[in-house]
């Protein structure tokens, strides 16, 4: 099978999302809006794309397939294996389930035939007691199919007593913790449901007669979808083409939306939270010049995520914006290195430094973050090769100290760079002239919370910065994880 | 097979480079280098790519292949099948040849059996006067294998009596009108040439002890070698591990660098005719803001290449640089329609509008060129959905009213807009508020010649702006191609 | 996809064995041995193969495929996925499940993750009551990832309360009804059961120092393992490297062994039920040759599975044995009709007429049954064009005139030729100078009992001749089917 | 790839017919029939297969592909970038060329444009002074695509001076010794052309209106096509829907077919030379029960091939028929070997031994040829591992002891076993308790001569059994081959 080229440059040095969701009832041809809200979600999961639809003359129908959407659902012959008005799609990476080999039978939606009829369930998150609620169903005889912890909410809706499927999907639901972004179908029903707190997020559009449910705005405008409102935090929806009826089902909590969604995983053109993405990223760039100014000629984002910020960084500071770094659009990460060996042959494939307008300049480097470090020293050395008088990085992030139980696939504690080195260390790690962070109460200020973090009641879950993780993640702890605060 | 992404997002409405060439010598294992070197050269050619190599024990070998080098020269399979420390590669698009459906035996480089020995070549350009020279050749008893200008090479090479390759490289040229840069190979030779007017781009580089050449430098890059100079319009080299010998076999003419090697075909880091093309294009990017200024809220680049132009008119007109128009990174456009029609779908597969940063905003867009328009309509479109108060286009090129015969694909002369229609007819025909394309002389200006363009001397050939070709193209106007001065 | 030639010339007008299975314990490399049986055993199931292997280290591995073993599971690639001494593995036609389009996940093995640990099992059979038993168990909240009866077994062992995996396959196993012979295995042992009649068969054979069990004898001899005795009806086995205990878990029953085994599916080469399969064939000719003797120049077998009875009818009658029908080795069955139509094309892409042989003479063909008679109508056709003077018929089985509801795939009753003419009407519909099916006493005779059929106590299942069914066929009267003798 | 299993067991034994040509011209769809004639004559070439077609309105169109007929030119795709009335078409195995790695641009039909229109070639047989002929043509500029000997016509035809097609292939092929039978076409006719010995078959059908040439009768058969005459050694045909020219444009010789084509190429239901193939084996059975008789219990043919002669010599001996040899009819040759040897593992995995039947038998095999002879020893072992009493091999060709240079594949001499072992020698080598092959005069009273071979004009080639070479093997001679007679 060919390699799969990755999208962005240097994604094995991020966090990685998860998964996207999409579903959409009411219109002819389902599948085909599947595909094309999938297709602008790729961004969230790249390695396999899953779609059920139903039709009342073929009942339920699937397909998954790993790899993008664009190489699997375009084609008529595909297509037409997925009659019917009303379906769900997923795209998906791997957070729970074996890392990098996720097996087909991984992938989403999942499905079950209950007594009443089938139904589909797709899943963006993570439930942070999956592997207690695994261990009861199958002691009860419940035979697990894949590994995901989503296929748990399946079999807890098959054990379920309640008389429908809604029914059954809101007890199930009920019994799982974590985060979760949920879209879900029976034969004539669009469901969705978010967790209380609202980590991920699920937004409701209007499309022609019928409706959509999504995971970001971008899909619904490539659909041609009309933007209703976001899923509430805690919220239930049962959509028919008739209409959309909600209910709160679950113990109301403060909602602690993910604010990495709008540092890196969401599209730039997305609404989230009532906020541009892309206005909130160049904010931070904002942010980041007035807590970091310095003297410097040039500011050159690293491609592609930390464009936004650094036309920000730019505007502030006065400081001429330039591409200092091309990247390779038909980017690969198998090539077979030459005996003779190229020095950060890695980094090569996916870009090249300009080094024309380089030279000699002092250079402000705009990334999105820095996880393991490895890419940033990479690139520092591409700039300074081509003859950077100074290299100046900011991040358009604080830290990344703590990994992400709630559906975003980190690095163990120990490979975070920033658990275990300071700003000042890191800085001498990747031996640049100056490396700066934004503050935890900037990027509040950037996405709009004017007076900073409050450390009590913080309006975002920043766990990945700040060790502060709203939902204890049971089987994480119960494998030896450490919370931030427990006695040594 | 799955269909190919294509790479620009608007390549269908786009002049399209034909080729790229690289040729490596005195390195072990130059099928990796040559993988590299290809894959950096992509965007000159993405329909297929092919290689030679030699090896003492194996001879030669070669593979060809449809599709991107990412995906198919990256295996250790594939690359143990190119032994040697020898070899040549080519992307291709396709200009001459069945356009849309490159068959594989159309894939160069093209190989021959001498007496004295095989040889293998690879061409970027086109030969004006090639279905002259194939007619005279098959009345000979030449068999064609290929639809390809290129092939007439190979063959005037097999009936030359000269004693060595090169001797019949050179005699072969001499038959040859129009553009052509080429690297060929012996059992033990790599050579290069370029052709009098030196159209087409062609650089010298040192790779360890061995030596590369290439379309463009930022192939270079990649492999780590260094630049040392471009090969000379009309010069002849012949290299081996021990050195460069340089001839220069032809009639001298004044040069005539092909200028939209600047505009949009080379990649923006590379060096061309001593110039950075970034800078060049960041330039005209200034040179416009000058020539037609427009009050506006926001300079907005059309992805990609339209983004160091855009850069520049911001700079120099001060209105804030943003990213109006997010560009999809899983791009497809075989998606599809659903039943319910989508506006504009194909260019949604594409971008995003940005809405939240476009509305209200009166935006100029910069774009390197307008061929047939169809894009250009759509997305003006997008941007007016979006809520724009204002659409202006700034084009990075002058009107391109001519097609181009020299290794370009263009549409025939009646499908370019400006080739009937002036600017402010263009303007009409687009329905915005305005439309200006940059000057030829600002063009020029913009490549460093300060004075503007000599139109009795014309440092460059710009036959697609000016229709003032080098070469009369002896095969088009055999078939009824009237040139600019013909007389009715 | 490329298209699977049928392997039988026929297929599409016979009766068809749905599953063979083979396991294997206590050898080094267990993958290879599997693959081998598997394909010994590939007329018993050619639409798809899986495997399901254990070891200490990887745990359980399985890998199922669409298609033939040989083109699926002969890399070192694929059998490296599948590590370990302990093995079961299945090829399916499909009698229960979607016919014509096995999905890949009701390919066998089948495995559930108990509290206990893990067990796959593979099938052989259908069971009659599978429908009763899916839906109480999708009441009780099982959730079915396929269409196969088989999937019952393994969840009535996900909800026993049986403190092993051996007790809990005997609990499930007794709640199913029909025919069964079945291979499984746990993390440490091989497990094989055959229903209490014994319908289809299952055999043990000792391999080096480790044990197989297998559908047939025939893939015992190319796995080098010795015949040791076959499973007896109602037995059931659990095997380690140390031994065979052996268990009749079921209540007593006379065993009705499928009289099919012989004249049809086994292969020539296996010895059932402790006769030679070819011996048995070899002797329905000779009593062929008795009961219906004729005048005739030539005894020509339909190839291939008539080869045996043809020969055994040439010795008997004295009648010269010769090949006058020749098998295309190539098949296929997909070729394109040209638009000048050609009589009897999908006969002629399997087989041709050896005129030569043929032309002038009486001709006596020997074939195993008739199901639909649409091929021995045209393969009458071919013989009668090729100058045959007259065509006689000899059947190596008795009228099918019932369905098989024990794991054979059957057209419904009323398209069986048998189910509503008589053997002269037959004959008339065939329009062939004599047509002649060995009598049930006949076939009894040729597999050994002398006194012909006991129609109080048959010793073999012969359902689909005399329609009279051992084991109610529970789902089938649900739905619809009468018995012979149903009073209406 | 997937793997091709062969199509004769022993395919790695035995010699190897090179190809199989097909023609067509008059008919709607000509590639059906293409496509249905290539399958019927796949026996005589599995590697690849290729065809031309021409339509008035596509011009030439042509599909080259590796691998089974029925695996690639059967979809309506494929077919239908194929269209026209008129074809030609090729089987190929690989004689000249690169053994065991057949490139795609070996495979034929061969095309060439020429002045006057193209023209496509495809061969059966060999050119014995090819070398020489490629050779001279390079010298003078022609460039060769492939390795085989068959594009030094189409060459020679590329650089006649004729007028028309017809008119070059006479003169192209009166520079060529050795065999060929060739089908070519131009836009408008069909050609057929058979050396003057008339090594290799070729014939004439009618089909329609239309008109067929094919390699063996057995194609006329499957198109439904009446067998009209065999176009004559020396003869060329220029057929038009109109009607057939025949000419005779070589110097007469007298003919000398190849024996073996009866003995195994040609399948045993075609016509060859107006004999019936398969009632030639029938009676070399019976000249080697008459020559070399035996006393024992059963005659056994090793399958597929040495069928006939089984039965001929069992019908002479009186000696009982049976199948002690079952094949295994989904062959395969890949499989991994267990870590744990099987004993001729090769030969297991495409046929076993009937056990119950061998079990204290003197068993007669009958096979068509021995040629290295490793094959017959594992069938011996395999024999009498299942217990036979006595082991006597008949072989139904004389000793196999010079290689062929008329388009046949065979060994090197010296692995030729009766090259260097004389009958006695070969029975010790094999270890059997007698080995007999027919004699040459026996053969040829087989075939119908009734006298025996006259040695000074014998009637067929048969030059691997008696080293007498109808043509001298030119470009083998010059390589070193000694002819039998040469003086040392």
């Amino acid at each position: 099978m060919r390699s799969m080229p990755p999208a962005h440059p240097f994604d094995d040095d991020k966090l990685k999302e998860e998964c996207g969701v999409f579903g959409v009832i009411g219109v002819a041809d389902a599948a085909s809006f599947l595909a094309l809200g999938l297709h602008a979600l790729q961004h969230r999961g790249q390695e396999a794309a899953g779609m059920v639809t139903h039709d009342a003359e073929a009942g339920f129908c699937s397909a998954r397939r790993m790899g993008y959407v664009r190489d699997n659902f375009t084609s008529r012959e595909v297509l037409d294996t997925l009659p019917g008005t009303l379906g769900i799609g997923h795209v998906r990476y791997s957070t729970s389930g074996h890392k990098g080999q996720t097996a087909i039978r991984d992938v989403q939606p999942f499905f079950g035939e209950f007594s009443m009829g089938g139904a589909a369930v797709a899943h963006n998150g993570n439930l942070t007691n999956a592997a207690t609620l695994r261990r009861e169903l199958i002691e009860r005889g419940s035979i697990f199919q894949s590994s995901s912890d989503t296929e748990c909410i399946i079999h807890l809706m098959a054990r379920s007593m309640g008389r429908s499927i809604p029914d059954r999907m809101e007890e199930a639901l009920r019994k799982c913790e974590g985060a979760f972004s949920i879209v879900a179908m029976t034969r004539t029903k669009l469901l969705g449901c978010r967790d209380p707190m609202g980590v991920r997020p699920l937004v409701l559009g209007r499309l022609g007669d019928g409706w959509v449910l999504s995971s970001e705005t971008c899909a619904l405008d490539i659909v041609g979808a009309e933007f209703v409102r976001e899923i509430e935090p805690g919220e239930m929806v049962v959509i028919t083409p008739d209409g959309v009826e909600s209910s709160f089902p679950f113990k109301t909590r403060a909602s602690r939306f993910c604010i990495f969604e709008h540092v890196y995983f969401s599209r730039p053109d997305s609404i989230l939270d009532g906020r541009s993405v892309y206005e909130t990223r160049r904010q931070i760039g904002v942010e980041l010049a007035r807590e970091a100014p310095v003297e410097a000629d040039l500011v050159c984002p690293v491609p592609d995520s930390g464009t936004p910020a650094a036309i920000g960084f730019s505007h502030e500071s006065g400081i001429p914006y330039g591409m200092g770094i091309i990247r390779n659009q038909y980017m690969g990460r198998t090539f077979i290195e030459p005996s003779e060996q190229i020095r950060n042959m890695g980094v090569r494939l996916k870009l090249n430094v300009n080094r024309a307008l380089i030279r000699g300049k002092r250079v402000i480097l705009v990334d999105d973050s820095v996880v393991r470090g490895t890419t940033s020293r990479k690139i520092k050395e591409m700039i300074l090769d081509a003859g950077a008088a100074e290299v100046h990085f900011r991040i358009a992030s604080p830290p990344t100290a703590w990994p992400c139980f709630y559906g975003v696939d980190t690095p163990e504690r120990e490979k975070l760079l920033a658990s275990h080195m300071s700003e000042e260390e890191m800085r001498r790690h990747l031996d640049v002239d100056s490396l700066k962070f934004i503050s935890l109460d900037g990027l509040y200020r950037a996405v709009g919370v004017s007076e900073g973090r409050d450390p009590k009641a913080p309006r975002y879950c920043d766990a990945c910065f700040s060790g502060d993780y709203p939902v204890a993640p049971a089987d994480m702890i119960e494998k030896g994880f450490r919370l931030k605060d427990a006695a040594a």
